[in-house]
């Protein structure tokens, strides 16, 4: 059963097809475009209810949430992803959380008011551009704290906490801001390795658009 | 080893407590006063540098942000609260993520706004606690056709989906919004069935207070 991804070229859709690649699992995708507002179609608000991207349908089992997806094939295909031990895990699960909490929404914040809001016709607000990139600073120094103990995130080998950040950090570039990865010797140093994986290698060449 | 919990009368603490007091797990608080900025000092700091409670100390295996420590635990010694099937730990792990993005977050704003601006002396933005409000309910009308299907959030037994959402959905009550939850009859049967556990009767009776 080939899994079918609805999405596919934006950023929270990108981090489950990155997580599938990775693992190797078979998939196709089901274009849904967020500009002509088919996410919030009835035929949509089926699958999910919320009228957000990404959606799969494995069968007859649909689930939503990328980082919930992202961990469920992880579990049931790839389990070191989540960790070797159960102490691993709880730190890969603070990391994701982590991720979802004080990286994304600064990162996605930025992406609305510097690259959206222009085509929009909406001016930046560029007082919170200032806020959201000292804020982002300011978290970037924990993680390179952390990283200067461990090659990734949690430990030695590569795990979801680090995946997860992969298609919002992309756009650091987008946005003129690769310097707060670049600034920082071993957020740097981890970003080109986590950066240079066959996987996202594949899923940045087939959605490049960084939106 | 008693595990030690730092908070502990945040509602983001309440849900590590209360997923403890679930397990039977024996815990000590340590007290942190946010209004005296102990969250802040340097000695916090090396704990949680982000500066937020909650943060749990077990022997010397630390973890930080909430729905961590409650997976940690739940992994650890009762894993049937993540679902009984990897199947079904997808659907837990898509409502906690639902919980942290499409719920918590509206309640949160309402506290602010509503509790907190007036004894700070910020005025109370109308605006947007009507917004907030409009939202909210939409989420639950969401949650209202899910638990018209089953008696919790996935499936027939309780889980930390269900766990994730007491603490911030007690307050709707200090709000002045609990008609949210009446006006929706099976979420309100499921509130009535979720708020009167033991382990929750336990917490909410340790630490009354709506912050």
């Amino acid at each position: 059963m080939v899994v079918k991804v609805y999405g596919p070229e934006y950023a929270s859709t990108k981090r489950v097809i990155l997580a599938l690649v990775e693992m190797g699992i078979d998939y196709e995708v089901v274009k849904v475009d967020l500009f002509k507002g088919e996410h919030k179609t009835p035929e949509f608000l089926k699958l999910q209810p919320f009228g957000v991207v990404p959606v799969v349908q494995d069968g007859d089992y649909t689930l939503y949430e990328s980082r919930a997806i992202i961990r469920y094939y992880a579990e049931k295909y790839k389990s070191e992803l989540l960790g070797k031990t159960i102490e691993e895990r709880g730190l890969v699960e603070q990391w994701l959380e982590i991720e979802a909490h004080n990286f994304h929404p600064l990162v996605y914040d930025l992406v609305v008011q510097v690259l959206f809001n222009p085509k929009l016709g909406i001016p930046t607000n560029l007082e919170r551009v200032k806020e959201d990139d000292e804020k982002l600073a300011r978290v970037l120094d924990v993680y390179e704290e952390r990283l200067s103990q461990s090659k990734y995130l949690v430990g030695d080998s590569f795990t979801l906490a680090d995946l997860s950040h992969i298609p919002f950090t992309q756009f650091l570039g987008s946005l003129g801001k690769e310097h707060l990865l670049r600034d920082r010797k071993h957020v740097s140093a981890w970003w080109d390795d986590i950066s240079s994986r066959p996987s996202w290698k594949k899923v940045h060449e087939l959605y490049p658009a960084p939106i």
